[in-house]
């Protein structure tokens, strides 16, 4: 019934003064904001694998999170949330009230963030749940956050603590669209990324992109009270900095930024941010971490890599 | 090997002046034309209900029909292709010429329609390939074609031949993307809808959209040799005109034209455009044919309709 599930969900669909032709039509047709940039971004979410319905999430979790996780990729460019679409493939089993669960995470979040729904596609087969989002965001020319900007000297900052998100914070993202915006325009910043797969693995991949290495001041890492309680659990074996380097799925931001600018974001960040500088940026390749000796030792970074066989 | 996969991908994406920041970063940045609308769709494949890979088409086949169609969309909002996202769930068996086959397809489209591809999502999972492509075009402001712009007079217009898609046609989509254009600027469309599931099931859409219906002479639909071929095959039991009413995978456009611009269209159409004038807008609802006494007898709209169990 996808022709009925469409016939369901378009006049669901909130219009938006964003969309020229709403969902509906082959295509959407947006407005797009004059002499801005359109950031663009994919996140697919399968069942199985990221999530599972019914034993560790409700569908209206799914659907916020395949939102949320494409709106902090474009948090980490700095750039304005404006659109979305969505693709789906149900399984053929589904209950209607999986569709419904779906598009209430989708429409609340995309309400909140002030992000038109512009359609999208849904399929039926006999595999389990699989959801795509694409969000589209705007930025001024040449102001889009890279990953590969970091510059020795540059003081790292994260925008607030991680570790533990496993807990129930992974499924209840809120991206840091609004404050990446105010930081941009209050802020130099050299390079961004999200932390989506672990604090360390992220931080590396900024590394790598920018040609550069990190000293990580470990004592300054925020961790999350969600860090502290695994920790507790009988069997973890880890300690709260363990998760707090590589659990992730914190979605907040790493910012490489001239000492001057970390120090002024930290001293008067944006409402409801608790940034830190965590390390500095370093000429040669790795992170290192200072032990209580004072000397370098290499940090491996740790987080959640996607395998794959082939 | 996400990652690897992403690594051995990067680089073989080409280069596009259109984007400001390429794959490879969290989002990418596209330098959006000035003074136009963009315009998004969405299209998801998956294996076991859109193709098989092996058995009906090879990986390259499928990562150019998964581009394809979504530019299909574009041309049906006479849309200029610009970018276009891709989310992949490979199966976590397979052999990287999966990937490779993919990408093949997705970029070789990609160049001869000069649509920059801007980035995309790899996963891997246990379950079957899924591949979920995001277009963007753009289009001048308060120009795009729409489904329900259909008018009582209007004639309606088909830009080729229909039917018997499946016997590989369906594979080797080339979407009316440049003929839209042309046809935009050089003639008044009132609608427009492009074929995927049937011609008389998509001509339906439209005329529901613009509440209106129409009046098809039959003895004018063009009919694919290959609808010939395949009513001809043992126990097929459907005349041609059969197949080119309700076979889909046409990607050929249906548009609703006033009758002077369709006779010129027609007689001038864009360079390897056959188009020909079908049947006629009518005030009242439904699709009808005249038979051979003068007599209106209701059409029954045919095509693919894909089934969802809830």
């Amino acid at each position: 019934m996808e022709t009925d599930f469409v016939d369901w969900l378009l006049p669901r669909l909130p219009s938006h003064p964003r969309l020229e032709v709403p969902a509906g039509d082959d295509a959407a047709v947006l407005r797009s904001p004059a002499m801005r940039r359109t950031v663009v971004t994919v996140d697919m979410l399968t069942e199985g694998v990221d999530f599972i319905v019914g034993s560790d999430c409700t569908p209206r979790e799914v659907g916020h999170k395949a939102l949320a996780v494409n709106l902090s990729d474009l948090a980490a460019m700095a750039a304005r949330p404006e659109a979305a679409v969505v693709a789906v493939c149900l399984p053929r089993t589904a209950s209607v009230s999986l569709a419904e669960g779906l598009h209430e995470g989708l429409a609340t979040l995309a309400l909140e963030y002030d992000v038109a729904l512009a359609g999208g596609d849904t399929n039926a087969w006999d595999g389990p749940l699989v959801i795509s989002v694409t969000a589209l965001g705007s930025v001024p020319p040449g102001q889009a956050w890279r990953r590969d900007g970091a510059r020795a000297g540059d003081r790292i900052v994260v925008t607030g603590p991680c570790g533990g998100s496993l807990l129930g914070r992974h499924l209840r993202v809120m991206p840091r669209c609004r404050e990446a915006v105010e930081i941009a325009e209050r802020f130099a910043v050299h390079a961004a990324i999200d932390i989506s797969d672990g604090l360390s693995l992220d931080l590396s991949r900024m590394m790598t992109a920018s040609k550069a290495g990190c000293l990580l001041d470990l004592a300054e890492v925020p961790i999350h009270d969600d860090a502290v309680t695994m920790s507790r659990r009988q069997g973890d074996g880890r300690t709260p900095l363990d998760h707090a380097l590589a659990d992730g799925e914190d979605f907040e931001l790493l910012l490489a930024m001239p000492p001057d600018d970390a120090q002024r974001l930290v001293a008067d960040p944006p409402a409801g941010l608790a940034p830190a500088v965590i390390g500095e940026v370093i000429g040669g390749p790795g992170l290192f971490a200072v032990d209580a000796k004072g000397e370098w030792q290499p940090l491996a970074p740790r987080g959640f890599i996607h395998d794959f066989g082939g």
